[in-house]
């Protein structure tokens, strides 16, 4: 049998879009994704799961309602359930999000940035 | 209230032990751990799990009966729910893993390597 790793750059380089999460690795029930993403996303949470975020490459903040969080490649933060919650960066930030199978990128908000939940790369 | 990133090379800055996974965060009921390591660890399964790992320093391999996979830093292979695996380093390698909470490191194989399944860092 044929073992394969991923690797991140190679799965980078194979897209532009903004905030348009590419699946990547299923473990269980849960998805490895790759989102690239420059500016303000949109307010949203989710209410049934906590969010990973790892930065990849570049640097990003997490804005709550009562804080932010900055994060810079080689950081992990995990987004509370139920906690709103608005990513920023100011230059291109290179991003794997770690979450169940079928969450959505905006959460509970309807927006023009809502992605399709099922894209791999 | 005050977020903070997990900055993974301060984590493994705080320990030198091999073998032994340290966690350094909880998302809904599983564990991001970091772990160093070096030669070859022993023949194991998870029965109930899928296991995946992230290379954040160094080069490993992982061998399945049926072949190998090499991951090299910035790569992350998803080992399969009930496949017999042996990770081996030939220099020190950095790895993150991410697994269910509670996951046994040593699976089915009870060893001399086997390590706590709950130590944070």
């Amino acid at each position: 049998m044929k073992y394969e790793a991923v690797n991140f750059q190679e799965k980078f380089d194979k897209f532009n879009e903004y905030w348009s999460p590419k699946i990547i690795a299923l473990m269980n029930d849960y998805h490895f994704k790759l989102v690239k993403f420059q500016g303000e996303f949109v307010w949203h949470k989710h209410d049934d799961t906590d969010e990973v975020f790892i930065v990849i490459n570049g640097e990003m903040s997490i804005e709550f309602r009562d804080g932010t969080v900055k994060l810079k490649k080689g950081e992990l933060f995990v987004v509370p359930k139920g906690a709103e919650h608005k990513p920023i960066a100011e230059k291109e930030c290179e991003l794997m999000l770690v979450e169940p199978a079928g969450t959505v990128n905006t959460g509970d908000t309807v927006s023009n940035l809502t992605a399709e939940d099922d894209v791999w790369i």
